[in-house]
């Protein structure tokens, strides 16, 4: 018997974000571009509301230290990336087959075939792992051929003089080359953040399916300034303390049965669990941020980078890990970077990039979190989806409201009676107060239904014989499919007070089914 | 006697943009990258109200025809470009000395030499233009080489295959490509519009100072779908068809004394000066626009672009330009591009990028908006500028409330005696309510003021010693400098609807000076 191979719930996730307008290939018409996508209609709304909730909750609402934004450039002159260490060390190492000429990691193939972990070995000792495995080519059992490192950037010239550049392969770099301006033109002392959402690109050698390994992607990080001495001091920390945090630490995840730590951010800086208060706050906001945009609390945690996955200069790097049917993903890098990129920028500047601070010059020391857009977005599409079966016959996302790319769909019950002209002028009156809504006038109600929940909308309006008679309309709850009907000037009220969440569902009307 | 260079508006607006953090050279630690710009702190803000301004009025808001946005990517694969004619076709003519080596524009070195309008010549017609007139290096008067074309277009190479890919001079592609994708998924029939908001790089030769030219750029872009049988059947436009636009006419251009043309967009349209109602709609809706930025209505004008100008498939292109001290510049390029992009991808790409409307399948003509983000935002900066002496001894910029980057300042009079911690809560509180707030403690209220003054901040609240006694504070509004005292619990209130225009700041409380 011949078994059907079996959708994974990527497939699933990503055929109904095609369908929908969630993200679309890039230059799909033209075969495609591995590792690159385009965000259509929908997703451009879900990414929005994400970045939007991002920024109120890291960077507007951050008072003491306060958070400044930047949006600097995307291409970045030799230097810059020379100092930062991207120039030698951002590389990946690659085996090519010798008979398909087929190219594969070879630091990933290793670890498949053998369970070693290769991560900072070089190109000579990864190549004896190979011969002394004997590992073939993955793809035709053909032979490989040397190991060789590949940098990760994206290069380009520029100016007629044709100067080396690249694409940035992280926006971070922005905020240390800003450090100075930022400080001097806001007159702030330490501590402080920058932040900066924006693209950054790297030549993956092997871009997976999907949103999770991309080649162009978001990137939404914080460099918070701080003086060593006083990392321990937060304003706003007490107010986070109590946030309770999922962490894996270095000895758990030696053991065969690893253990998460249920432990609140206070316990785990007091115990120095966590290298200090600025770490923990990151942790607590995170742990806030992902639950709030749907991610169970129970499928992510925090984990402590072993000492061979973490860079020499580094004071504790602990990524935030998400779990997804097809295995467990970074999703944020917290790393403290001490005073690694300020000094290493005014080394190779010559450019003093110390900082006065309680009566002493000194170089700031950095925590920064570093969140993936798309591989964010790509968690909240997979863990708010219900596969076909699971309580209707269709595909549909259970979106937070807060991030429902759609908030309302207008709907008339026939196009004819008036009733699709009463539709329409509702739906002008939503769009106008600042809902993203949809009209849709085509098929069966029921089947508007559906399409409504594909894409996570968490409310219908409908307009039926009843509304011309009494200028009352239903509203349709997405999760639990129950109606309600309300007066029609009430419904942008109603719905204000149900995004907020100051009223329940069921109570926001007189319940019709 | 020696004349000192004066410092011309485009220095001054520089000078106080860099020294307050609207924008900082881009690795200018390093010596500067030439043609880039970060926008620091002040300036994030700035180009975030911008464009969420751009945002509600041109695709959030607009009802029928509907605007969706998409999201796309940055780096293009060759065939795409190909396709498009940027690969063959986007290049400037570049002349080298040979003697100093500097190399400039050819066509801008004939222009300002014989006063010809060379555009669309090629290398060799500019070459013999050159000799004939012999024009020598303007900077050294040596000999010139022959002209060579330069592509404008950043390459890279994608993957281990090193495949040729572009960064976009343009976001427009984008909306080509996932043309198909966004009629599907949303289910729409034309018109419709597919918007973006993104960067484009092209590597200018010779990057003007300032914001002007960049080699890195943002641009707003709309391309309007429409069926060409259809092209003067616009739902929307009645709304907007008593504005009246300023037009400068082909005619006109040839005349030594040109004049501008008034007239509303309606006339505008009937009389066939410009080539469609979408066309018409669109320069309306930028009058609007650019009048809410602070540009004065008589500052800017629509130039029909003449036929040299115009590429050969264009059904008429019409060009916004501002005037700054320095000259006028393009600031939106209205381009009706017929079925030139849809017809071209769907050649080169195999794929049937038809539509059906009406019964009939055909090819979307387009009428393309697209908008330069940082030139917006100069001109913004440069009209908004008033100088030293203008009515007070520091310079300060008069953004319109809506677009100012910061909302309010928050003072207390002395650090000490309970005001500190009396202004700190005010600031906490309009920081939660959404305001964007700056705290200072620092120097006299008048250098306070000052400095607010310099970023364009409408409102400044001091808390003084009757704040203890009564619980009032005092706004200080910007363009007259006059203040009022008010109660501090109805701050937000009062500066809600100061924001919203609905009361005078006069009329908000009791005039105190």
């Amino acid at each position: 018997m011949i078994e059907m191979a079996k959708k994974t719930k990527l497939d699933k996730v990503m055929e109904v974000s095609i369908r929908r307008g969630f993200v679309f290939p890039t230059a799909e018409i033209y075969g495609g571009f591995a590792g690159v996508y385009d965000f259509g209609p929908i997703g451009s709304l879900l990414k929005e509301k994400l970045l939007k909730l991002w920024t109120d909750m890291f960077v507007k609402s951050e008072i003491d230290p306060p958070v400044f934004m930047v949006d600097g450039a995307v291409v970045l002159p030799f230097p810059v990336l020379k100092a930062s260490g991207h120039v030698d060390h951002f590389v990946d190492p690659v085996v090519e087959c010798k008979d398909c000429k087929e190219e594969v990691r070879a630091d990933h193939l290793i670890e498949e075939e053998t369970g070693q972990f290769v991560e900072g070995l070089d190109e000579m000792e990864l190549t004896k792992i190979i011969r002394d495995n004997s590992i073939n080519c993955p793809s035709c059992g053909g032979e490989l051929a040397d190991v060789k490192v590949f940098n990760l950037m994206l290069g380009t010239h520029v100016g007629s003089k044709r100067s080396i550049a690249y694409m940035r392969p992280e926006t971070a770099q922005i905020m240390f080359l800003d450090f100075k301006r930022t400080a001097t033109s806001m007159r702030q002392k330490l501590p402080f953040g920058i932040a900066q959402i924006g693209k950054s690109m790297r030549n993956e050698v092997s871009p997976r399916k999907g949103l999770i390994r991309l080649r162009e992607f978001g990137q939404m990080e914080i460099e918070m300034f701080v003086n060593p001495d006083r990392i321990n001091e937060h304003p706003g920390f007490e107010e986070k303390e109590n946030i309770k945090l999922r962490l894996l630490t270095r000895e758990e995840q030696k053991k065969e049965d690893t253990k998460i730590l249920e432990i609140i951010a206070k316990e785990a800086y007091e115990k120095e669990i966590l290298p200090n208060k600025f770490m923990a706050y990151y942790l607590a906001l995170e742990t806030l941020f992902y639950t709030k945009v749907g991610i169970p609390w129970e499928k992510f945690r925090f984990r402590h980078m072993l000492p061979e996955e973490t860079p020499h200069y580094s004071g504790g790097n602990w990524d935030l890990e998400i779990e997804l049917e097809g295995g467990v993903i970074e999703i944020v890098g917290n790393a403290y970077r001490r005073d690694y990129d300020l000094g290493n920028h005014g080394k190779h500047s010559g450019v003093d990039l110390s900082i006065e601070d309680n009566g002493k010059r000194l170089i700031a020391h950095v925590v920064e979190p570093s969140f993936g857009v798309e591989r964010s977005i790509y968690c909240v599409l997979e863990h708010c989806f219900r596969d076909k079966g699971y309580d209707r016959d269709w595909v549909w996302f259970q979106f937070p409201r807060a991030i429902a790319p759609i908030d309302v769909e207008v709907y008339p019950l026939m196009k004819k009676d008036g009733l699709d002209t009463y539709a329409w002028e509702m739906y002008k009156e939503l769009k106008i107060s600042g809902f993203n809504v949809l009209y849709d006038d085509r098929g069966s109600i029921g089947r508007r239904y559906a399409r409504a929940d594909e894409i996570g909308c968490p409310f219908c309006i409908t307009c039926d014989y009843e509304t011309l008679r009494e200028d009352t309309v239903t509203i349709r709850d997405r999760d639990t499919m129950n109606q309600i009907r309300v007066k029609a000037k009430e419904v942008i009220d109603i719905l204000g007070k149900l995004f907020k969440e100051e009223i329940k569902f069921e109570e926001a009307g007189e319940l019709i089914s």
